[in-house]
Formats: structure tokens, C-alpha cells, sequence
């Protein structure tokens, strides 16, 4: 597998332009009446056209067998390795409501839960307390300093927030307060390492003060934290390719993820027809556009195979305001399968189109799993979509004379 | 991917042979009138009819979406790491003109260049002097002994040396004299670690006698060293494979790389009729015989199509000069891709044939890039096929009991 230092080494800036859309749970499986998947079932001319000018392969997100989080589904697509750059729970956490994780921060996934007056847990999520509650309490418990460290707390929904821990000497080897059942009492957080014994102190005073100030406010009158995580060392995508990019995404999760990579957040609404238009607006001005699309995957996750084919003909249909831009590479996959029959993230091998003039079109017409079995690209890992993307945008330069 | 040591360690001798012919930028990229690349247009029947009884694939030489130069590219078809093994600027240039570099030896690309009164480069080619005035020039610069190290300089062609440092604990982490550009004067050469500190002086004073004994060679008044690199710690072929190579290539770079890996060069000619006529004479006394083919390449890097497809039938038709020797184990593939609209090398995989009694053969009945996509190889990395005709040619034993 191809080391970031290699790509560093040969990418080089030039003045064209790369579109990546990431078609959220794309790949499926056969309706078991039917026989056919939800790209077998949607009527998609425009992806249908894209696919007889272009090369199309199948990718599998991590490894063959293995389902991904959107986190390891992201990170491989933009050409890191999905496992050695995996993203902690509690970073994960704070990325997906987009909130910004400095260097040496730790993230935590917190829970508002019930104890009850022996201070055992009676329920890990408070009866599922609405968004509304979950940040009037979150703003109670935001703002302290404890031994010269900083809590954070935002707000993720119902009983689920992220604390935010930002001082200095901070290792995040400690364990977690959450023991994952009911009719215990709370962990004591520990140390893993010598270096994290600061955090183990802070955590379990945040933990206690939190019990305090909650007493108060049953069902929500403790909390649960698990998780802790710093931000992964990633390097950007300008240090690697030398790009630009600037991500749209309707969700904060994505939004978090590109940010994580160094990508600059355009601002976008909330339908597609918004999203293209974005990416319209800010073509002139990157080189490198991430566009985002979620509700394919929501639908996959609701088990809707019908909504699935609607929302994946609405792209196609919507494709023509971006093939109208002429992108120098246009590559369109997703980020793992989400099929509806599963109802949830599956491991199966996603789809992969990329157009271009270099690309060496394959005799493929047909955007299906199925179809692009018989793809030039062949069965690639997602990671390896991204030095495609560059040299078919001529970007790379030559390894060794 | 398979590590060398594995290989050693199962590889045995035998008397079955071995022929890889190496089509130098084999594969290609349609012709943008005709929809068809340099392959499908040629009449190539002969390739045909080994495809139809062998089993073929694509290629990558590094990975997907990453262009080889000629040394990466031949050290991943001899069945070593490409990137690892990397060969540095000056080690491959005294491999390109079959110099032979000695353990220990390091090697500089230099350039003949014209500096004004004030010293600062005017001209880093020197207006590309003659290959002759190169000669005469080299001979000047050529056996200096400087601190014990002897400086031995060989003409290239043009304004192109190589200088080979060669003495006792040289390492070779020193910077360039050459700025790569004009209007400035040549850069200091400085050690990067304490160990380079010999050769950082040695090829400073150089330099220094270098533009004394030039002073009045305008415009060849100085010269530019650069890409201070020794040669590579290969194991040879022969160590691995335990097999007796020998490589049969017109162009002295080929027969430089093959030197490198341990294998004997065989004396030819300089035509395609030359190389067969070669092979022919060598076929007894060798298990593994590489037989390179430069000019499709050359075709390619020239962006002249109907060429590549003119020199492809040329070489088809000359195919049952070596295909009448009835080798075990044929291997007929390239080192890249030099698609002709491309006019350099390429990122695309490349096509690659096996043919043998164990083969396996697959249905595949045209020799082409679309036509391979279909082939029971599939998609490997180049490195992968020495072990494929190893294996083909039963010298390889089990692994494990």
C-alpha cells in the first residue's frame, strides 16, 4: 500500500480540478423480490452516460469483510489509511457536530444517565432527554477549570454530548466512567499510563462536580463519559497532494471529517439542489471539491429500499449541474454500502466511477454493482482512489528516473 | 506482497527456462479519433495466438495512479519492492550508460555548464555541447585523486557526466552543487550528517579543480553535480531465484539495471533482429533470459501512435524467433505504460501474458489492454510476476509442510 510520503513527494499544484462526490451507503444488495440491487432499480441516465466514457472498478473501504464507520469510510477516501489513522470515539464525537478539536485537546462521548440514590445506574441514557434539555444541562457543565484544565461541553443530542478537555500535558490513555450497564454503580476513572494520570484526576473531578450540579435535574443527574481521545495526527491534503480542497456537506459529521484533513467548510443549505449549487459557487476558487451526499445512506439505514432508488435517481438527475462545470476528473463512489436489506453499514465493496480524458475508458455502460464488476479499475481499496484522481488530473509526477 | 526472503527460501534450481520480454511502455491509451489504443489497432497475430493458450492480466509497477521511471519500473518486473529499493539520480545515471558501480562507490549525474566572469550560471547545458566535445571534456576531469578518493568521469552525451566518487567511508547525504536554474552561481556542497563530511570536501575540491581545468573550455567553463547516491543494497537474482540470468537489452540504461540484479549481459546487436538472434545463441547456457525492447517507448515518448503500432507489429512478427525456442515459461509484458497522447510514461497498468503448460489459461483471445481486463491474472503489481513464472516454471517449492 502507497505511503503518504511517497505522494508528498511526487504531487505537485497544477490548475486543474477534481471533483470527488461521495454517494453516502451507495452500494447495495438484491431486493429478495427482484433480484436487483438499488442501482439495478433506478433509472440513472446521467450516471449511466458518465459510466460508458469512464473506468469503474468496485473499492472496498478498509478490507474485504470488514463494515466501516463513516469515520474509516471518509479517512479512506481521501487516500489516508482508514486503520492506522482511525479516529478515537470521543473525536469522532466532537467531529461530527463539527466542533473544532485543537492539538493536545482529549474528547469525550458523554451520556447524561439516571442513578439512583446508592448511585447506581438505574438508565445509561436519562429516558432520552430532548435536544433542548441535553443542552440547557450541557451548558451548565460547560466552562469549568479544573488543576488549569479547561472542560468543554457541547451538546450532541438527546443524552449524548461531547466534554472537551484543553489544558497542557494531556495524554489520553485513561479509562472510562461508562460501564456500559445498568445496576452498577459508575467506574473510577484510571490512568493507563504514568502520563495520563493528570487527565485520570481532572476527568473523575469534572465527573464529581458534574454529579453536584445535576443532583438536581432527574432524570439527567449524572453523567457517563467514554472515549477519550485526542485529535489523530493526520497530515492535510495540501501537505500531501499540494490541493485546495473545500468540502460540502449537508451533515456536520462530514463536514468534521473534511475539517480534520484541512479541508475548508463551504457554506451550504440543506437540499441537494443547495449542495450544487455550492459546489458551483466555489468552483472557481479550488481545486480539489468534496461534495457530500447523505440521504442515500439514510434511507439504506431505514431499511427503505424504494426511498433509496428515489434519492439515488434525484442525483442523477441533478448531475448534469455538475458534469456542466467540466471537472478535469470527476470521480463518484461512496463511503461504504449501506444496503437496504441490512438495514445499516455493510462491507460489501462500493461502487467507483472516475471520467476523465487519461482515464482508459473500460467497456462498462451501466452504473451497477453488478456491471462494474467488469471494470478497468478492478476490486481497488477506497485508499487507493485518490492517487488515481491525481495522476488522471496529471498532478503526479513521475517515481524514479 | 511477497517478501524476498520467502522467496529465497523456496526458490530451487532446475533446468527449465525462463524468457521475459520487457515492451518497453507496452501499454497505451486510445486514439482519441478512433477509440483505440496502440494495441487494438495493430495487427499483432502472433501475440494473439500466445494470448489464446496463456493467462494474462494488468500490472500496476507501483501502484494504482503512480507513473514508474525505468528503474522502478524493472526493479518491480525482476520481483523487488520498486519503492524501497529505489535507485538514487546519480547511482541510475551510471547504471543508464553500464557503468559498473562498486559497493561503496558514489555516483553524481553531472552537467557541463557556462558561468559568466562573476561565476553565476548562464547556461546549465552549456549549450549542449557535442557528444564528442563531452568526450574530450570527461577525459579532462577523469582520475583525479582528491584526499585519497579517486573521481572517475565518464561522458554521457551533450552537456550530461556521471562522477564516481570512489574511497574508503564515503556516505553519500551530501546536497547538490547544481540550483537547477540560472542566474545564480552553483550551491556549496554540504554534508547532511556527519558521516557525509569526507565526500561533502572531496566533491567540493573537485568542483573547485573542475573550473580550473575548464576555464577555458567556454562554454563548457564549469560543471553541476547533482543526486549523490550510492548504489542500492540489492540482493541478486541469482541469490533469490537461484537462477543464471543473463539480459539481452540494445539500450546500455536496460543492460544497467540488469547488471544491478546480478544478471550477465549478452553482447547484441542493435536491431530487434540483433536481440532475437541473441537470444537464440544464449538460449543453452541460461535459465532466465530478459530480453528488453526499447522502442515503443520511444514511439510513445514521441506522441507518435500509428509508430508504437508500426514497432508492435514488427515485434509480433518476429515473435516465433523465440517462441520456437519453446521456452517453459513465457513472460511478455512492459516496465509502464507510454500512451502516444500521453507522449511519456504512464500511470496505467500494464498488459502482461504468461505462457506455460501450468498456466491455467483463461479465455482471453486478443492481446490488448481491454481484452486482459478479462484475464485470469487479474490485477496484480508487477513485482508479482517473477513469482507467477517461478512458479509456472516448477522452481518453486511448497511453503509450510
Amino acid at each position: 500500500m502507497l505511503e503518504l510520503e511517497l505522494l508528498k513527494e511526487i504531487s505537485r499544484s497544477s490548475p486543474s480540478k477534481i471533483v470527488l462526490v461521495v454517494i453516502d451507503g451507495l452500494g447495495g444488495l438484491p431486493d429478495p423480490g427482484t433480484g436487483k440491487t438499488e442501482l439495478e432499480t433506478a433509472r440513472l441516465p446521467n450516471l449511466d452516460a458518465l459510466t460508458a466514457g469512464g473506468i469503474c472498478g468496485l473499492a472496498d473501504p478498509i478490507a474485504p469483510g470488514i463494515t466501516p464507520g463513516s469515520g474509516p469510510g471518509h479517512l479512506g477516501l481521501f487516500g489516508y489509511d482508514p486503520v492506522d489513522g482511525n479516529i478515537g470515539r470521543g473525536a469522532l464525537e466532537a467531529v461530527g457536530i463539527d466542533v473544532e478539536l485543537k492539538a493536545g485537546d482529549v474528547a469525550a462521548r458523554g451520556n447524561f444517565c439516571t442513578v439512583d440514590d446508592k448511585g447506581i445506574i438505574a438508565d445509561r441514557r436519562a429516558g432520552r432527554i430532548s435536544n433542548a434539555k441535553c443542552a440547557e444541562l450541557s451548558k451548565l457543565l460547560d466552562g469549568m477549570t479544573i488543576d488549569g484544565v479547561k472542560v468543554l461541553v457541547y451538546p450532541v443530542r438527546e443524552h449524548r454530548f461531547v466534554a472537551i478537555f484543553r489544558g497542557e500535558g494531556l495524554a489520553d490513555a485513561i479509562t472510562d466512567s461508562d460501564p456500559s450497564q445498568t445496576g452498577v454503580a459508575p467506574l473510577d476513572i484510571k490512568a493507563l499510563s504514568p502520563r495520563a494520570a493528570k487527565l485520570a484526576g481532572v476527568a473523575g473531578k469534572f465527573v464529581a462536580k458534574a454529579k453536584e450540579v445535576l443532583a438536581k435535574h432527574h432524570p439527567a443527574n449524572m453523567v457517563l463519559l467514554r472515549g477519550f481521545a485526542r485529535r489523530p495526527h493526520i497530515p492535510s491534503m495540501q501537505e500531501i497532494y499540494k490541493l485546495d480542497p473545500v468540502a460540502i456537506a449537508v451533515y456536520p459529521m462530514y463536514r468534521g471529517l473534511a475539517r480534520l484533513v484541512g479541508m475548508k467548510i463551504a457554506q451550504t443549505g440543506t437540499t441537494l439542489e443547495d449542495e450544487f449549487a455550492t459546489l458551483k459557487e466555489n468552483y472557481g476558487r479550488h481545486d480539489f471539491l468534496f461534495l457530500h451526499i447523505k440521504w442515500t445512506d439514510s434511507a439504506g439505514e431505514d431499511g427503505d429500499f424504494s426511498r433509496k432508488v428515489k434519492v439515488l435517481e434525484e442525483i442523477d438527475a441533478a448531475l448534469p449541474l455538475l458534469t456542466g462545470l467540466k471537472p478535469d476528473v470527476l470521480v463518484i463512489t461512496g463511503d461504504h454500502s449501506t444496503p437496504a436489506v441490512l438495514k445499516g453499514h455493510s462491507w460489501h465493496p462500493v461502487p467507483v466511477l472516475l471520467c476523465g480524458p487519461y482515464c482508459r475508458p473500460d467497456a462498462v455502460k451501466r452504473f451497477s454493482e453488478p456491471a462494474f464488476l467488469a471494470g478497468g479499475l478492478g476490486r481497488i481499496y477506497s485508499r487507493q482512489i485518490m492517487p488515481l484522481a491525481m495522476a488522471n488530473a496529471l498532478k503526479l509526477t513521475k517515481f524514479g528516473a
